[in-house]
């Protein structure tokens, strides 16, 4: 469109790179930030560059982190025996928000899949075992409290499932110590039987528990 | 939430800022971001810093402009005789997009509503008038081309027609030479009689035309 300025045209071209953001909504973003003061405009190109020069990958669980280790790997309070399994960074947060596991986790960095090319060493499953087991000649105070529980909580899909399973067979077999849960899989609260699909009706059957 | 790292937080908090992103869209971008590679998100970041660097308005319509006149005032193709009135510098493209209209803009920079306190003084209505009768001692070069229509294409809401009479109330006692029309307001190519509102509706009967 020539009635565009180069630097806007550009500006609605990167927006319209972000994941859900088409061509109108770029446009509506563009035309926002132009009409914004330079000081909030400029504090969001601002958050973008400190966020990629200062945020890595926590040595440990490869959790994002602004050092070499991730807040949760950091915290003394945080139960170093038990580790929950997650596909990506963000997968820690709903979890975090339930305040139900006071465990650390170790992110893979996607999931098995291997029409996509993803094979176990695309991912950070070999990092998962030594943490598991570490190798004998570790240094002592580099794996303070041994690993008893692995919960995987890979997601409840096909690539997911194949993960945790492959996963859960070499546990098995390398550390028989170590117990290894899945999340549940069944009925969502608030749902309604009459509108659950087969396949979740089908887990929340075949998952049922024993009222105490 | 204290799993994120400072960095990560404040980028969230920026694009949450931006209108229609909200809170989970906002932490899906920022990871998107964090994913991405550091060419790309860099390239996000320069281009809103370039935006807000290198754009003003036109000294002329009040366009967005990288430099002292936008585009369609620097052509010399576009008849500058026909003058369209819109509210924003976003209102351009539907009806650039549209090729039906070939003369020049004038932004008024939003429609007047007493009861959000945006009166006359606040657009650029005085601007237009400038343009449309010059001052006598304005110098010839300036203005080559007297302007012979103005076409009010603020919005058809209660405060873009409040705009658009109060501005033909003006030109009609002030320069009675000019043409003022209105964008027509009807039913929208594609609509469904049954289902359209009364007020388009009525606007599509009271300005209905004769078939030639």
């Amino acid at each position: 469109m020539s009635s565009f300025a180069p630097p806007v045209q550009r500006l609605i071209t990167e927006l319209g790179r972000l994941p859900g953001i088409g061509g109108r909504t770029a446009q509506r973003l563009a035309f926002h930030l132009l009409r914004a003061s330079e000081e909030d405009a400029l504090a969001l190109a601002e958050a973008i560059k400190e966020v990629k020069a200062r945020i890595g990958l926590c040595e440990v669980c490869f959790n994002l982190s602004d050092g070499p280790r991730c807040r949760i790997c950091s915290d003394e309070r945080r139960d170093a025996g038990l580790v929950c399994v997650v596909e990506e960074p963000s997968d820690i947060i709903p979890i975090e928000r339930t305040h139900e596991f006071h465990g650390r986790y170790h992110v893979l960095g996607g999931a098995l899949s291997p029409i996509d090319g993803i094979d176990p060493e695309d991912l950070r499953i070999a990092e998962l075992y030594t943490r598991v087991t570490p190798p004998a000649d570790a240094p002592q105070d580099e794996h303070p409290t041994p690993i008893r529980e692995v919960v995987l909580a890979t997601n409840p899909t096909t690539t997911g499932e194949a993960t945790a399973l492959h996963i859960a067979a070499h546990l098995r077999e390398q550390a028989p110590q170590v117990t290894v849960t899945r999340l549940a899989s069944g009925l969502p609260v608030g749902a309604d039987l009459e509108y659950a699909d087969e396949l979740t009706l089908g887990r929340a059957l075949s998952g049922r528990r024993a009222l105490s």
